[in-house]
């Protein structure tokens, strides 16, 4: 899996959001007085009464009341003790003889179908201090999300998925808690950005009524849980706390990108975009959000074009089409032999079929054509052309159809203009690798600014690490998800409409994307 | 076990506390409206929205998650809630179909060192249905506290003493449950009323310092934990409370016999006394509560006597003497022969050897005896006369002597005086049995009108049942806790001069014991 941990370091953090340093545990020295016949004081409630305001009440499970007071009498009455926030009241989860503050850690995990990555944060500066990657470790048992929840509906297929994603966050806790030499007593918080079916997943829940009308989860709020309850690899203690839902297609990925954009805190109408197997997006300010979301398909992804695969290595990322000689130059991943096609690469040859003339604004191949040659049989892997078929088209077009038909869709939902969109967040891997100008010119992303538009990167697991580190962005996660209004696709006339209208490049209406237009008209391939 | 029962039997609680039925854990019968596309809440976020007021917020733990969807869609949205208390905050811990409002109980118990008494509570009405009782599992291993704390001290000895009392507590559920037709699933709180020792070997905590200066408690105020990790046979997420201590010898059984006399609320002087092998007394009334505990020894208790047993049939627990002819009339627990005394019948012994003018006001036998006959041979069961001897009347009068000592001390710590005593309660079983003259006479209670001297039988279960029915008398408790000024007497110089100076019956000072004087006065025993 080094790959995907390789591509990760990529995945820079882009840090929109400043916040204070307010963890969801915190640690605090404290030098007791001993005990007397005149200071009898009972060990645990002695330490309760020397903590901060606001502390004082913290609660002491069974757990730790022996081991608070074994460390209070063999530490010579000086010891540091671990807080965490649990639904709103502290827990004292752990007692450590000495001055342990410094040593104070949690980890962020994004929880994505496919990939998980976890975040060792170091709760004192806020700091992160590395990740880990793998594959959601559910993918052996199904690939897309669907199966999952078809085969989560018994109680052993539940356990069989929970089973599969918690050995997952074990197994990147252990490689961040080994190379940062961090001992897991020291993991005193955990939270996760997922999607819905991803959270229901995690915690056993039953997800099949996620995909059935009218799509309700179990819960879009569960709160704090204890890490222990899930046997993570942490201190046993240790909330584990789910960034909160919308609906069954708006997840706490989504909450989390939200928060990680701030576009919750700002003046200017913006829109955020997280495409993958699915698409979601969240157009609003300070003042209100809509969201929606529908199935993207799997086209962007790899899995269904002729060539389609994965971005691993050897896959062609970056494909630029000389517009004069009509010469292909292409990248991959790794500089390996070329073996496939990942979903960036896909999203280039569209763009630059379009803009050589290769192909129309209705995605289809002047004259006789059927596909495109992107890679010569002589210089891949297993000396097979990689080739962008008709069908490939096809399948990118009606993903691009359903994004721009649910972006129509919300727009008309709250009263707004496709030209008021002020700003743009890009989401998700996918967004990170994309080419901007290429996603702009097959008419997936609005034609803003460039300067207004933004790839937030993983930004689920952004969210995740702010609300580790900030009892505010928590609570504006929470309040994010329960102001948010939610519009249901699935069920939705109107959006299949546009979903039908809407597949021409970069749009129908070619004014929506002045800067392709620009282009085409230059090339000649569009009339003003 | 029978004996214990049958006995318990005779406990009535005498209720002297007045209280609005608002127990720790709630049952509220909801009918949602089902979901659809356009309201689409998921299933537990539905349900905590249509909680009354003050609930909304509450916590639902990760196993009812799947249970509160699962019983939504198939009750056609008609369900109830349990709620339960824990630390501040509100945690749903059921969800049943229909409404099943009226089934809502919880378990009360007062653990003993010797023997431990459930009871039964409904929480709708707030009433007792029934109880059950049984020795405290924990005797086998060792009888008396001392020999339970050193035996402790290691951790195996801690896991067999949790085991053994939640084996009792358990049996004496399942008796309950069986009894009165109720579930385990309806068992939704668990309270207890328990000294500090009985608290640390439920919770597996150290109890090793209670015993050695300067007798340190890990806790006074463990707060809520679950009933499930204790094992108990309640419905697993059941609150388990056990009434707070103020150090290592006076426990919740204290607080909670505070709490049923209702002395802290009252403006008469109160002077409360729980009579076992400890002796605890609280002196004091609204405005403040002092509180003292002393090793009473086991003389009271039937353990030491030549012919001392516990208050089991053939114990005799009533003693007359007819001051004319000397006959001796005595009455038998369960009317059995004879087989010993209990500390009742031990009381009575000496109070009736007194006003027969056998032994003089230092408790020695006047003339050569060295010891009386309680029972002839003859009337024996096992064909032995029952005797009352000299070494048994010094026990007595040490115990009798450290009660005095100790509520001398405290009279004297609090600047009050013997007179200014205005209501006498005597808690425990102990203190249900004895004969109150008895007790005035030999000076082991106060000699106040006797229609301001209270039997409060079980209060430690009675405040145990308290705090399951009425959230108010559980702050009370907090409070009381808290608020209660201890005075250490194992350690103090002056209670152990006081002691050696109290060792006359009633009392040095003849005075402070009006009626018994006027006795003395009319058989010649005594001058004016």
């Amino acid at each position: 899996m080094s790959d995907v941990s390789a591509n990760n370091t990529i995945l820079q953090n882009r840090i929109l959001v400043d916040v204070d340093i307010k963890p969801i545990t915190r640690k605090f020295y404290l030098q007791l007085d001993p005990p007397s016949l005149l200071n009898n004081l009972a060990d645990v409630d002695r330490l309760r009464g020397k903590l901060p305001e606001g502390f004082s009440n913290a609660y002491v499970p069974l757990p730790v009341l022996n081991k608070a007071s074994a460390v209070l009498w063999d530490s010579n009455w000086h010891a540091t003790v671990t807080l965490a926030q649990f639904n709103g009241i502290w827990q004292i989860i752990d007692v450590e003889a000495g001055d342990t503050s410094s040593r104070h850690y949690g980890i962020a995990f994004d929880i994505g179908t496919t990939t998980v990555v976890g975040y060792l944060v170091d709760l004192t500066s806020g700091k992160t201090l590395g990740s880990a990657a793998d594959y959601n470790g559910q993918v052996q048992y199904g690939e897309d999300i669907l199966t999952r929840i078809y085969l989560a509906g018994s109680e052993g297929g539940r356990k069989k998925f929970q089973q599969a994603i918690v050995k997952t966050l074990n197994d990147l806790i252990l490689r961040l808690l080994n190379e940062f030499k961090v001992f897991k007593q020291e993991i005193s918080a955990v939270t996760v950005g997922a999607n819905t079916t991803m959270v229901h997943l995690l915690f056993g829940l039953d997800p099949s009524r996620i995909c059935m009308s009218p799509y309700i989860p179990v819960v879009n709020h569960p709160g704090f849980i204890n890490a222990a309850c899930l046997g993570l690899e942490t201190n046993p203690l240790a909330p584990l706390y789910c960034l909160p839902g919308v609906g069954s297609y708006v997840g706490g990925d989504i909450i989390g990108g939200i928060l990680a954009s701030g576009m919750h805190k700002k003046t200017d109408l913006a829109l955020f975009v997280d495409i993958g197997t699915n698409g979601e997006m969240v157009l609003g300010n300070y003042e209100w959000l809509a969201a929606c979301a529908g199935a993207a398909g799997p086209a962007l992804e790899g899995g269904v074009a002729r060539h389609g695969m994965r971005a691993e290595p050897g896959a062609v990322y970056e494909v630029r089409i000389d517009k004069q000689t009509g010469e292909v130059h292409y990248k991959t991943i790794g500089s390996q032999k070329p073996r496939g096609i990942c979903g960036s690469g896909l999203v280039d040859c569209l763009a630059e079929l379009l803009l050589a003339g290769i192909i129309n604004r209705a995605g289809k191949f002047k004259g006789n054509s059927k596909e495109f040659v992107v890679v010569p049989a002589s210089e891949t892997e297993n000396n097979t052309a990689i080739t962008f078929t008709q069908a490939d088209i096809d399948n990118i077009m009606r993903t691009k159809g359903a994004v721009n038909a649910a972006l129509e869709y919300l727009l008309e939902s709250v009263g707004c203009k496709f030209e008021d969109i002020e700003t743009f967040y890009a989401a998700g891997a996918f967004g990170q690798y994309l080419d901007l100008e290429s996603a702009v010119t097959i008419g997936l992303y609005p034609d803003l600014k460039r300067d207004r538009m933004v790839r937030l990167g993983n930004s689920s697991g952004e969210g995740a690490r702010l609300v580790l580190i900030s009892e505010d962005c928590l609570r504006e996660a929470e309040e994010i998800s329960r102001s948010i209004t939610y519009f249901e696709l699935n069920a939705s006339e109107v959006f299949m409409n546009k979903f039908v209208g809407s597949k021409f490049l970069p749009h129908t209406n070619l004014d929506y994307y002045p800067t392709v237009k620009k282009k085409m008209l230059a090339r000649g391939l569009a009339v003003d």
